[in-house]
């Protein structure tokens, strides 16, 4: 099966890595690469365990407990060194180097021909070598069957609004698209405290489960023959506080730019749109004091902030277990991505031990 | 000539008013109504005293010296409330109204005909109406005679670097556009420590002018045969930190947004656009953590934050004079309007009594 090549040297401090060994339980990360554009996650792996590390790594040591993240944080460059991006130079997302950044060379073999690297964590592996800036130290004592799914599309939703739109408490916020990654977003909103959480989805079927992740009200633009920022903005005497589009449609995203209010408005883009799409809108609607961000990975650092997301967890802020719906074992990963396909469910994990 | 209706009464707090009597010297302030699209001003009209106020005004006696703004501030509705927002849902810029609000009739009149009044403060007149909303209390040690610029269009630029491009000491701002409302942008980055100012126009005679301003580099987008965007990237190795929009046209505007880094660029649009322009860009340009935001008066609320502005004034923090290069008589009044088209000088200042 697969083998290991072996832990390199240090070159300089960026290109350290180290060995995980997977524990007990393991479970599984992963993206689809469609067209370019990655489209679901099915879930992600744990618990990831320090086994050895490179030379020069010195915050990490052995036995120390990890998640594997899809997009790394150096530390040194502009991105890692400013307070307002984590959109680090040396690590973020690269889905086309399957290779260590060392010698652009891969740690895995099966039968004695390369197997590369995905995303920086090759995470559907007992086994994993990763860049140290690509897996955060967490709390040893945090269910890691449960934090796991902090790595990726869990914290990007929570993140899209506790650090994007910061909504203040009280106020009303719009979630657009009730996937995993919308309804962490409109958990974010609830551990805000929002008072109106209003959800927008196609899919009506989506806003039973929603009312577990704080949602208040529902709206189908289905059900309606104008616009869904006018419903909203009807709905709420002429606009959202803050709104969170995760769902890559581009209409959807004009949609959930339009709905803010004037004054104050905050509309946070999430979902990946499709390369050639262009977003459109007035540009009134900009000088009427609204505001358009975009955010990738929910903003937080992966080393510096995830920790910190994980003690949200610890302390009951944060409910983590509503999102994990299904387990499967490892025989069984292409359950896990009929489930996707099927839109069943939020997350499932994968178990290597079972 | 003019005559004045009698001060009324108070019918409720938010509809209380009070005349200012003008002191020995009178600055004009204008907004010519083209097209529907407030397209320049010429000054500002100053000194404004109390005379009287009316019942229920218990913040502003006679004597008082103010600066009468365009766009209110009532102090009551969800705007003003509102930390964020300065866009007063009773006294927000209004130029079809041209009466009271109070009793929905007009305070002037020549030869027993009603003149109306003009975006809430009608000062080209010597003895004006206004409601208490639209004149902000300012420190009376400060001249008059340089403050008065800032009831428009210097607050404007100036609060849209300060107050919501807010670029930290040491960033790179691109400001696009040099006029008044792009130099006071440029004064705000100055003030704000931006280390690389760099002014964007298509008229080489504003670089030698906007030196005064901070401006340290200068990009004249008929010079380059590539988008400015892209030019703006290669001189700061990836975009600059900020940048204000202060022209109004749609092409640039898309150009500000464009040049801001990924990560953690800001830009701001202050320019007023034709109504029927569309803003369109890649949405990957807002997911890559830009950040896109309208202002309108700079952010200012007129009665809670002009005061300070005055003070920024006084304790030399900003500079004024440099943006006064004209003063007329009343009687030269056509004069302000020539230099206003031939785009000559920057503020021109009319006085009641020369």
């Amino acid at each position: 099966m697969f083998t290991f090549g072996k832990p390199r040297a240090k070159l300089h401090y960026s290109l350290v890595y180290l060995v995980m060994k997977l524990g007990a339980r393991h479970i599984f990360y992963f993206k689809q690469h469609l067209h370019g554009i990655y489209v679901r996650l099915v879930g992600s792996v744990e618990p990831r365990i320090v086994d050895s590390v490179g030379e020069g790594v010195t915050h990490l040591k052995p036995g120390d407990h990890v998640l594997p993240v899809f997009t790394g944080e150096c530390g040194n460059c502009r991105h890692c060194k400013s307070k307002e991006s984590n959109m680090c130079d040396l690590l973020r997302i690269n889905t086309d180097r399957g290779v260590m950044l060392s010698d652009g060379k891969t740690r895995f073999s099966i039968n004695g021909k390369p197997i590369y690297h995905f995303v920086g964590t090759s995470t559907f592996s007992e086994y994993t070598v990763a860049h140290v800036g690509s897996v955060a130290k967490i709390n040893p004592a945090a269910p890691l069957d449960k934090v796991c799914i902090l790595s990726c599309g869990i914290s990007t939703g929570l993140g899209a609004t506790l650090n994007v739109a910061k909504p203040t408490k009280g106020s009303t916020v719009a979630i657009f698209g009730l996937g995993a990654v919308g309804l962490a977003a409109a958990e974010g909103a609830r551990i805000a405290g929002a008072s109106r959480i209003i959800g927008v989805d196609l899919n009506p079927n989506r806003f039973e489960e929603a009312k577990k992740f704080g949602c208040t009200e529902f709206v189908n633009p289905k059900d309606h023959n104008k616009p869904v920022q006018e419903v909203l903005a009807e709905m709420t005497d002429g606009g959202v506080d803050r709104s969170v589009e995760c769902t890559g449609n581009i209409n959807t995203m004009i949609s959930a730019f339009e709905c803010v209010h004037d004054g104050w408005g905050v509309a946070v883009l999430v979902g990946v749109p499709n390369r050639d799409d262009a977003f459109k809108t007035r540009p009134v609607n900009f000088l009427n004091e609204r505001t358009l961000k975009g955010t990738f990975f929910g903003n937080y650092k992966p080393r510096s902030d995830l920790p910190s997301v994980v003690e949200k967890y610890m302390n009951k802020e944060l409910e983590l277990e509503k999102f994990i719906t299904h387990q499967v074992a490892f025989r069984d990963i292409n359950k896990a991505f009929d489930y996707m396909l099927a839109g069943e469910g939020i997350r499932c994990i994968i178990r290597m031990d079972a």
